[in-house]
């Protein structure tokens, strides 16, 4: 899936997206209103045209579709509305989502379903195999499997291994890479079972990138994510790309120190905010001075009763979390910072001090240049991730403008399953 | 100076690099080899190459360069040596520094000058006048001033405005743009007396792309650069360019909260890491604490006299660096990190505790991946990433390979007047 480098293949791929975009924009086309249009010599373009009907990216517009005139009419091309489907799949902690969109980046559907935390690799594919399954109905906006590109996928924890998953081309194609480090195991499974190129990355870090396209920072180019969850993590988007750092490791905003010589954290450090922000943390400190929620929801409804412990404990959660994005913001000085996660169930009792920490420690000069948002993806932000990553890492769909058009649908809310 | 946009402006683009790339790597070219090893169409090579030659960027090679062989020889074509030099001047709070590079990108020279901080802008254009004088000496490497293409500016403090500077092709050209915040003064005055255009940014923010290009991170494309002088401030390069956010506020490291309600900062807020570590800030505590320095110079005597508060003193300063730089590794995990500014004269008895710091808050996972190193290029480095910024920005050069091969001499010393 690792497109050729070096400025020829980079002048061949930016070929191909100009006579992409052009079938994009006009609808079919013929090759000489093509040529026209797109400057090249005829050669390169034909050449450009073969590949792309070979892939089946590009196929004969039918003839109602041609240009009336006189004699037989030059055959126009068109893109594909089967080929370059691609699906997103997030295997969060507790749960299965599922995204897919078809080549003309319309969603066709999401859909979600719940799991044990325990939930084996195999047992988890197979539920990801099904919820696919159930979105290929029937009808045009159907998935149909044939046409399917690639599966772009999130899953918990840092992923420090490389994007894109065994080569699809190599026969078997479960043996790792030579020279990288071993694919990960929903990698091999899934590519076993789908026979298409499957990327990875952190589903928080997905989940950012998913706001930025098609949540509450579409349209936006630097953007911060944070997600007050089980864990607490995020995602930068940076100049409209999803940033991974060196050995992608960036947007680890939960393991920055608040509370020096503090708890103990699982990735081995003290005192990081998300000894004190996770779920299970704020609720641990909240049964801890005699409040009752075994969850979320149990604690927010505390806060709508106007609970004292329970206000004062987002209070103080709130202001180490606002301090953690001021010096996040100084650093890179986003302008869009996202809010998501469970815990912003609890509303402006947490949303509150996340703001009055943020406004009184950025840097004064940014203050009013900074727009602070609640997520508006929810669960499914992940598995739509998934699939900008698909669409940027394809040679042909990676320049393509993103945007509000990805999704006809903003305000789309996932089926769920039993 | 602001090259057009959308996709065919940028195949454009991509076939000026891509011829340009050609000539500079095999040398001089005729237009028929050109097009062999280009693959562009005829009429699109002949198209670039007349517009290359009209701006003067290729100029047709002597007889002598040309390959024998029988008849007449085919015109060959070359880069124009004349063409395309770049000035970068850092405009510092006490000292201006300038250096040069031809369009083959060999340093020509680099020289500084201190002042007085009060300097009025136009005795600093004068004095910038007069250092770039002196590099339009004689003998091939020399600047030519009338080859010059632009001039990268750096100065102190937050540049939100854009970094190009009035429209270089309007007449008098010192009237803002209608449709955006006016020009610094220093981009009036220098657009003035040179007449090309003018890019400016701040200038840690450039010395940190010069040190990721010329300096202590040469070839590294995600580093992250803290200053620590006068100010206390940084850059980050991701992905190999310049990241300036959304307001051209990133990188204000000196601005992340380490005392809560601390001393009143500069910036109007409290408690950030510049009053604790900025060269006045660290002189002041040694003061304090029955020290004698009146600059870093003499206490970095104290260190080496092994002198208790001192040490004490900078052990204290550097773990605060070190929580604050572990804070943005974590946040966007460089692989890089380059400490520069005179305060890092006092060597390692500031060095170890940074470096002790940030391995304690540092995600245990990204310790064994982070390198910490000292600043290469000394003063002279926000100017040679002045000159970076007009390569960057300049619609021809934008994309050339950056690298070592941009410098000749890595370990370059500017000369000092007197």
């Amino acid at each position: 899936m690792s497109p050729p480098r070096g400025p020829l293949a980079q002048l061949r791929r930016g070929h191909e997206q100009l006579v992409l975009g052009l079938l994009r924009k006009h609808g079919p086309l013929s090759r000489g209103e093509l040529g026209k249009r797109c400057g090249l010599s005829r050669t390169t373009l034909y050449d450009i045209l073969a590949s792309l009907v070979a892939s089946g990216t590009v196929v004969a517009a039918s003839q109602q579709d041609a240009p009336r005139g006189r004699g037989r009419p030059a055959e126009t091309l068109t893109l594909n509305p089967d080929a370059g489907q691609a699906i997103g799949i997030d295997f969060a902690r507790r749960g299965l989502h599922v995204a897919a969109v078809n080549v003309a980046h319309e969603v066709v559907g999401a859909v979600s379903e719940p799991h044990d935390a325990d939930l084996p690799w195999e047992r988890r594919v197979e539920l990801a195999e099904r919820l696919v399954g159930s979105l290929t109905g029937t009808g045009s906006g159907a998935l149909r499997l044939g046409a399917l590109d690639a599966i772009g996928v999130g899953v918990v924890g840092p992923v420090t291994g490389p994007v894109t998953g065994p080569d699809a081309s190599a026969e078997g194609g479960d043996a790792p890479a030579a020279d990288g480090p071993a694919p990960h195991p929903v990698q091999l499974l899934l590519r076993e079972r789908f026979g298409v190129p499957v990327l990875l990355d952190n589903n928080t870090r997905l989940a950012a990138l998913g706001e930025a396209i098609w949540g509450a920072a579409a349209g936006e180019q630097d953007v911060l994510y944070l997600r007050l969850s089980h864990g607490v993590g995020g995602g930068l988007v940076i100049g409209g790309s999803l940033h991974r750092g060196t050995q992608g490791l960036s947007g680890e905003f939960g393991h920055i120190t608040v509370e020096p010589g503090g708890a103990r954290c699982e990735c081995g450090g003290t005192g990081c905010l998300e000894t004190v922000a996770s779920i299970r943390a704020v609720l641990d400190a909240y049964r801890a001075v005699g409040g009752r929620a075994d969850d979320v929801a149990q604690l927010a409804k505390s806060v709508t009763a106007g609970d004292t412990p329970a206000l004062t404990l987002l209070e103080d959660v709130g202001t180490k979390i606002g301090a953690v994005l001021a010096a996040v913001c100084n650093t890179i000085g986003p302008g869009v910072i996202v809010i998501g996660g469970e815990l912003t169930e609890t509303g402006e009792a947490l949303m509150r001090p996340i703001e009055r920490a943020l406004h009184d420690h950025v840097m004064p000069v940014s203050r009013h240049l900074l727009s602070l948002r609640r997520a508006r993806l929810g669960e499914v932000a992940g598995a739509l991730g998934g699939i900008a990553l698909v669409l940027h890492e394809s040679p042909l769909l990676s320049r393509y403008p993103a945007g509000p058009d990805l999704a006809k649908d903003p305000t789309m809310t996932p089926s769920r399953h039993p």
